[in-house]
Formats: C-alpha cells, structure tokens, sequence
C-alpha cells in the first residue's frame, strides 16, 4: 500500500493531534513494508519491579496501529479506535523501551484493521499481541 | 462473594503497588454487590477536543477489574492481566468523569473473568465495555 | 428500542436466510426488554463427555446477537459479524441445553454492539460470555 | 518448537477425541515451522450466497490453534480453549476451502496463545484472523 504521510510529516502530525504524549512514542520506521514505532519506557510508564504496565503497553498499540492507519489514508481523514483485543504474554524487559510491529490486515472504505506486534528492545519473544478496529468516517464535503 | 479486602484498605494498598497512578482513580464503591472506580479526568487524559483518550478509558478498566478480584482473592495474592477486549462505543462527555462498574463472571483458582461499563458520570449509556482476563499464579508457600 | 421484527416473523426469517441451522436454535423470548435464544443441544454440539463444544456455543452467541440487531433494524436492512471476543468460563452441564440471553450496548448507522451471556438451562453461573459487533451496511437506494 | 505428534498421529487422535467434525477439517501441514488446517467446505458450513458462515471459520481457527497446541504438549495433555477473539475481515470465495496457518505466540505451563489466519484457497488476502487462548491444566498424577 502507498505511504501518504512518511514519517518526516507524521511525526509534527501526531504532536499536533495528540499534544498528551509528546516525547513518549517516535517512529521508528515508516515506509510501505513497515511500521514500528518506540515507547521511550519513562516511570510514569512502569510498575514496581521496573516493568512495563499494561496501559502503556496499550496506549503503545494504538498509537502505532492510529499511525500505520493514518499514512495511508491520508491527514484529512479521521480514524477513532472502536474495539482493540490484546494478550499480554511476557514481562517486558526491565530498562528497555519497547518497539509495536504494526500490519494492516484489512484497509476498507468504513473500517480498518491492523495487527501489532511487541517486543522489548533486544528482544525477540513478544511480550504482547493486539488486534486494533478503527472505524474511518466518511469524508466531509467539502 | 465475600471482600476481603475493602474500600478503606484498598486505597493504600492501590497507592503502595501502583504508585504511578497515584491521584488519578478512586474508590467510589466496593462492597460484596459492586465495584465502581472513578477516573478523576485531567488534561493527561484528554484528546483534542476535550474527550478522554482510549488508553485513559482502558486503564480505568484495568484497575477496576484488578480491585474487584483483589478485593475477592486478598492482598497475599497476584493478579496479572492475560488478556482484554474493549470496545470504544460513544464519545465520553467533555469535563466529566468516567465510572467504571466491574462484575466478577467467574473467580477460578488460576483464571479470573471480569466485565466492566464504563459511563461518563451523569450519563446513562456505556461509553466503553471491556472484559479482562487474569492470570492468579499459585501462592508461594510459606 | 422498539421491535420492528417481532418472534413470530423472525423464526421464519431465520429458517429462510439462514437455512442450514433450522431446527438448532429458537427464540426464547423476544421484545423490547430482552432476547434469549435457545441451542437445541442435539449430537452434533457436543465434545466427548457430553458437553458442549465451544463452535456451538459461538455458534449460539452469533444467532442471538444476529436476531437481537435485526429484530430493530428490520428485515430490509443487512448485519454482517465483523468482531467477536468470547470468554469460555464454565463447562456446560451435561444433557442440557443452553440459553443465550443478548443485550444490545451500541446501535448507531454503522455499527451495532451486543453483548451475550450464556448459561445452561437450569443453571445460574454463565458458562461463557461474548461481545459482537457487527457491520450494517447502508441501504440500497430503491 | 519439537514437535510431539506429527500429522500422521494427529489425525486419528483428532478422529478419536471429536468424533462429531470427523471429515469437516484435515491437515495440510504439521512440522516445527507450520501448521496448516483445511475446512473441506460442505453445504453444513454455507450461508446463502455460497459464502462460509462465520462459526465455521470460528470452528476452523478453534481446530487449528488446538492442533498446534497439541502436537507440541502431547497427548497425554489437555488443552481447553478459554478465550478466543476473532475479525471477520473479508467474504470467503464461493466454492474454496479455507485454510487456516496457526503460529504459537506463547506456550507457558498453564496457557498457550496462538494467533490463527484463515484466506480462502487460491486468495492471498486473509479472509479473518484470530487469537486463541488455552488453558493447559496440570498433568494429573499417575
């Protein structure tokens, strides 16, 4: 699928439409194979014993599946998470960030669907999966 | 089922293992017929717009879920989260809290299944539903 | 919400559209308040043991959310299943059928979300719950 | 992963432990790389328009994520299904089986995750996805 926002504009693009986590996620790569995005693990992000929590691990999913989605249809259309199913499955590596895999599975006019993958840096087991919904409203005439 | 631990024990206890979220939920009710949590909403939950962000909505389900089956197993156990579906069905109200009602369908000795509606306080319909499974690993003997 | 498709004209709707199951299921109950739809346990349903196979209990939750959408949207218009999460909690009794009770959380233009419980016959514990949501596709100009 | 039970074991013990879908499902692959089930779609499976009704993919993803789970536990084990999230993304071909490829994303002592993709045969794009979870209760004792 052809990439309309590359990673250059998506980066100002999401601090823009989501000033809340500035500084937390970055694009790792963003072209028409792959997207992986990185979650800076900072303490507001972890539990004690130094893990990852569940809802960064979350927020991290939707953010990488909102971006995979966004660069290819384009920054005037709208994409709200509807429904996301997500297995936690190992304990993230203390001190490490976490990178999201994420592939589109299904792109169609009303509904996207997009499967993420994460790991711990350095790491090769994943410590979660997720299956992420987004519903893409119609366009506004203009 | 009986609470073996209540509303009074369980807000340090909260405070003691998620430090991170200290300030940002509360207890609004725990008894043996329900659990409401309440996220206080604040400008780090927030999208543009005003409305509160996915991940803000999943981690009030996560830590309701998590009290109702602390409040049944006691604080000597563990409760890891294995697996969440949610889905994200209306905009929640802009300057309103969320409420979280959780509902124990099922306390085994390694599985724990909780259902959770989530509501803008003073609405009527569910903003979000979420069910989360938790593992309960086997107490360590003394 | 009122009922466009009462039982007396879904049960004859559901043998015509979907054929290959008559006889497995009927409608327990259908009006504005509540839908329980009844799995006819017969041979085919069941694993070694007697009991219930998770295909159709699926099977069971998908019809039920299906005849508690279109008994409100009416027979002209379209549902198709585009997500399910479903959670096996309890192992059905033995020699009883089970009944599947849906409630709708969502209706909007585009989407529909319902939630189903199921319980054997007698019983009072669920034996396994479900969250469905299904796609409903505009209508065709005439 | 080694692989326990090979495919020419695999299918008499399925055969044997689900006698109900004898003939419905078999084996295209099984080795340490892949697992790959094929429904042998019949009239049972169909909805009107000759498309497979979604319990049938459901059953087929159950099937498959049970056989990969199996043949690297043994069968002296048991594997019981407890959770299953899966999307319905696009309309099987009328006239093809599906395939389903199961992967292993995690198989602790106690539970297995495995992420299922169904494409009718001779398709690329996947037609559903899911992921399954199993419980693995302790081996009982001799």
């Amino acid at each position: 699928m052809d990439i309309k926002i590359g990673a250059a504009e998506m980066a100002p693009f999401l601090d823009e439409v989501f000033p809340q986590i500035r500084g937390q996620f970055s694009i790792q790569r963003l072209d028409a194979e792959a997207l992986i995005m990185r979650l800076h693990v900072a303490d507001q992000h972890l539990r004690p014993g130094g893990t990852v929590s569940g809802p960064a691990m979350f927020a991290l999913a939707d953010v990488a599946a909102y971006v995979a989605v966004m660069s290819r249809v384009g920054r005037e259309a709208l994409a709200v998470t509807t429904n996301c199913s997500i297995d936690f499955m190992r304990k993230p590596a203390a001190g490490a960030d976490v990178l999201a895999s994420a592939e589109i599975l299904k792109l169609g006019r009303a509904l996207a669907v997009v499967d993420v993958r994460l790991v711990s840096e350095g790491g090769t087991e994943p410590v979660a999966r997720a299956t992420l919904t987004y519903s893409i409203p119609p366009k506004r005439q203009p």
